[in-house]
């Protein structure tokens, strides 16, 4: 399945580093880009590109991008027309168990994470209006659950098969009391 | 499974949001407590019981509590003397399928989520040493995803065996397109 997400109302300074945390969520969990609205800010570009380069693309080894878009409802229209399948999360939408096996039929899936007031717009557009619990807590965990089902979990594996392949040039050496960071030499 | 989380290192403003995303996140995906170090911070703690006053406590209906605590290392260590079981969330640890099956042997758990340098005692005092993914992203990701594969997804059910009761003021009504929140009257 070919992941995207959709960064809805971007503000600074406000959402400086949760839309960092979307976005590095997005690429640590599978996504192979996001795209952020509201405001522009070049700092969460930098942010991005920064990590991309240090610790490579998305899961898949294909490169993870960013990109600003500032009519988010065309840009929804537009993903509807190139055959993608439209996840909204939302608190007040179905739970995500309900909603899993449909939404996992789709090829292609836009994931939109909102901020605060998200237009009603957004909810009709929503194939799938999703919730991750029923509470108030917050849009990272809420992708990376989501993210993590889509995957059946296997963004989490370091080794073996189906495990995620960044082609970073650092690689954490998992440890069970240090810390060992790996830098791949290219030959 | 009794869980509690401890967040390292809030500073102010930078962790203003972030902290509050961790604390909503233990809230709704199962710990009955979040104790936080680094700077104090009123703000924090009005936001957490704003939202139990209105939306309950934890997944149990037990109260969730939020408190201060400055000697961050003597905390860690009385809950090991009082039974916990130290999980803490690095990106440099153990991939957490490979940690899960003994870590979900413990009758209570301290989960610890760190700022940016977490001590080396840290590390030390831990019985576990845990990464949610090898790569760089979010704590409030890690924990969620922690609490899941702890409370076995039954945090995401808004209905039957197992959902969470949170014994709230206000409760969701899941909804294809809308937005519905009940308000629960008590007799």
């Amino acid at each position: 399945m070919e992941i995207e997400v959709l960064r809805l109302g971007h503000r600074l300074p406000r959402d400086e580093r949760i839309s960092t945390h979307v976005a590095l969520v997005a690429r640590a969990f599978g996504a192979r880009s996001i795209t952020y609205s509201g405001q522009h800010d070049s700092s969460l570009e930098t942010s991005v590109a920064r990590i991309c380069d240090a610790w490579g693309g998305s899961a898949s080894g294909a490169p993870f991008t960013i990109a600003y878009e500032k009519a988010f409802g065309q840009f929804i229209k537009r993903k509807k027309r190139d055959g993608f399948a439209i996840l909204h999360l939302t608190m007040y939408g179905l739970p995500l168990p309900q909603v899993l096996p449909e939404a996992k039929k789709a090829q292609k899936l836009l994931i939109i994470v909102g901020a605060e007031q998200v237009p009603r717009e957004v909810y009709e557009l929503a194939d799938f209006n999703v919730s991750v619990t029923g509470q108030p807590h917050s849009e990272v965990a809420a992708l990376a659950i989501t993210l993590d089902r889509l995957m059946d979990g296997k963004e989490l594996l370091a080794t073996g098969p189906g495990a995620p392949d960044f082609r970073g040039k650092l690689r954490i050496e998992p440890s069970a009391k240090g810390k060992k960071v790996a830098r791949i030499q290219s030959i």
